[in-house]
């Protein structure tokens, strides 16, 4: 297999730093140059702690991009300059793959547009945790034959949102898939109010929040005599690169952009 | 061990014919006579479909405390009634062990001290369900340890109720137990409501209800780097009789009224 | 919806007696007949006891087919017969719905031809439960991308064989997508023997026997930093029904046989 | 309430890092010094990276000992030097608190007769998770009423024994207060080798090993009718913290030595 090479935009993140472990460990990913205003110049391997992997870090993507040949740009900076990142990527002829949930519609769009006029690939993923992805993809599927269904999400408990985002994403997956009911018995009464949880198109999402807990989710569905659980538990980040791996060798032979990991799945 | 004669009250009922095949199945317990006004003369081991077992079916508590010599008395019919079943048992120096929610304070109050006075044992418990009973009295001692707590019980979505008494009365026990704190980010929001479930005394309690479940609780404890779950399935009323069975054992040697199973576990 | 003439094949049997049930509620299914050589002559939905339901129990699959217009036959009696009744009911036009793990491979493809030839729908399939159906088809596709798995069975302790039916199947068809590996560290040791489980193709399969269990199982599928779980609960044959209902809509637009309920489903 | 002094022996280790941490963050708690040979000298504060804590890195149990005056001594050092340590501390008048399961049968008990002669605290804990305690505690009370048991002990793969110490340290307490029982029906029978687990007395222990893993248990207690199970999860060792807070405090008021966290929970 030829070796892919790789930017790595924000290398000195949280992200970015795995994804710097990632390349090291793959044998036919290659380190192109991170990007790193503050640690501009220095090896990136030897920051990371993996030891010199001859590729520095550089001040921009501007000149990541025009100093480094490259085949893939991996991206998990803030929303604002992604934008702005794909663009002079693909028109460096070097294809994105970017981990964000912050892109608008519109900005989406103008972005499938420019890789359709270039005929070039890259794959935006708001997730990247493959276990995350399946079980959404699942749970849509489910729906379909399974119509009664809940979902309980668990967070550790210092939260602040409920439900999740990943919970009302698997609630959107559902809902475009399920007929449409009002579970539970009509005359069912709540004596504290919140114990049925939160209701989403006629179905519920509970979210419990504890320490010890980290990033749960389980989606039941029901039907007489018989229950079908799918559940996914994240504990760290590390969770993200086989997905980030699958889809930087995936966007090779794309021609288009692609929004969401499942898309490059083959189920 | 000598056989303990057992008068069962309400034996053609639900309960009733499962505490029938108890007495059938365990050898040192012997059925004096089942209570059932239809099927008064019969055989009860006909009628419940056991086998003949020389006992007939009496027409009153009355007939059959006077004309059956028994130790104790088994008791699932109505609340309204077992009161007065109890009174004619402890006078008749029979041993009730009853199974019901539905008694006040007061009325608990006259029994034990009827049962003092007379020195003579009496169980009454809501919960026969060893298993259930096990899961409260756990979950209570866990809270003086692990105050983060949160509560899933789950039903079939015939239920009406929510959240379940069961799920209740384990919130009391843990209250009683556990630091009062206000648990989750003080600052947690729910984005759509309900979603953070009902609210007993600074802890939560979630009711999922689907086709395909039948009763289920989940307890959760939580802190720094581990959780603590106790978990109870129940599927059928056959899962009382272990209790009932326990109970009818342990009355024989008691001298006053003891009001819940745990109370009759060695733990 | 044009309704659908069912006949019933072992009517008077556990299934028999559910699928009746279901033709009942459907309000576009009507019963032919049932089959069943002990109640011949008698309303099917008396014998039931869903009430009468215009439809009589005849003696043989023959008489049932020869004598009353169908479109569909259900059948779970015994494999042996199975194949003859599938042949006498293609020939007779009536397409065959089918429930059985007891067929071999050469019967099957003989079956396949048959309807190849006839041009007619047929569905042959092991398992109705649309669940456990479910979460074997996801239990393979996650494979393709999370491929270390283990199988966890739970049944009741009247369970002979260990492990169970469904959880080999469930294993064949995750070997069949997973890239060949040997799990666990090659160091590994079982201080007492049989620690680990089964090993199926360099995975483990473990067996729960308990009395309250009834069928269960869990596919775990591990990655660092997260796990995806699937899992299904069975408690009694209703279970089947959704799938039986499908299977029954479906083989009208059949032109050829269908093994296995997966390849009915539209995920 | 009085501060409590404490010294941290292998303040420096993995552990004792956490433990200093603790002290820091308890108000009631005082350091009065930390044993490394690398680091002596330095402030343990500023070396742990909490800030400074005005006390001191000393080179030996003795130096702390006799120069600082302390009221307990926290021991997460290695087994073989841990009886030593102990017993210089008892001698000093300080109270040992030690986290080890290397002691044997006989160091434990001269180590009881040295804490009795002098009427010293002291508490040596094989696991200060208090979560994980409190597991095997409810296991133990459960077997008595709930005897048909099974144990699922799940773990990273790089776990070299199976089945876990923990699992086994679980199943001797079942075994200690359960009535001795063949579980699984008798005929059962294995179709691929070690489905139904290691057998301990009479019930079954499974042992799970994937990536994503940490280290979770699952006690599963069958009945007729219902399944009560007991677990624990484990994700670091953070959650051995509160154990060994609740172990500073309590061995304030002991005079004798107590072996095992359970001894000193109040159930």
């Amino acid at each position: 297999m030829m070796s892919i090479r790789v930017i790595v935009a924000g290398a000195n993140g949280r992200m970015g730093l795995e994804v710097v472990k990632l390349i090291q460990q793959t044998n036919h990913f290659t380190l192109a140059c991170g990007v790193s205003r503050s640690q501009a110049g220095k090896d990136v391997g030897e920051v990371v702690g993996v030891g010199k992997m001859n590729a520095p870090f550089v001040r921009s993507v501007e000149e990541a991009l025009t100093q480094f040949p490259a085949d893939v740009m991996v991206d998990f900076t803030t929303p604002h300059v992604v934008q702005k990142h794909m663009e002079l990527a693909i028109e460096a002829g070097v294809r994105p793959v970017v981990g964000t949930s912050g892109l608008g519609e519109q900005e989406i769009q103008e972005l499938k547009q420019t890789c359709k006029d270039r005929r070039m690939g890259a794959i935006i993923a708001p997730n990247f945790a493959i276990g995350a992805v399946l079980m959404m993809v699942f749970a849509a599927q489910a729906a379909k034959y399974m119509p009664h269904v809940e979902v309980i999400e668990m967070h550790h408990d210092q939260k602040l949102d409920a439900p999740s985002g990943t919970s009302v994403k698997t609630a959107e997956l559902i809902a475009a898939n399920r007929q449409e009911i009002k579970q539970g018995h009509p005359e069912e009464k709540e004596m504290i109010t919140g114990a049925r949880g939160a209701d989403y198109q006629g179905f519920r999402i509970h979210s419990v929040r504890l320490p010890g807990l980290v990033a749960h989710q389980e989606v039941l569905f029901g039907g007489a005599g018989q229950l079908l659980t799918i559940r996914h538990d994240s504990l760290n980040r590390e969770s993200f690169m086989p997905g980030v791996k699958l889809a930087v060798e995936k966007v090779m032979e794309l021609d288009h952009l692609v929004y969401g990991l499942e898309n490059i799945l083959d189920l």
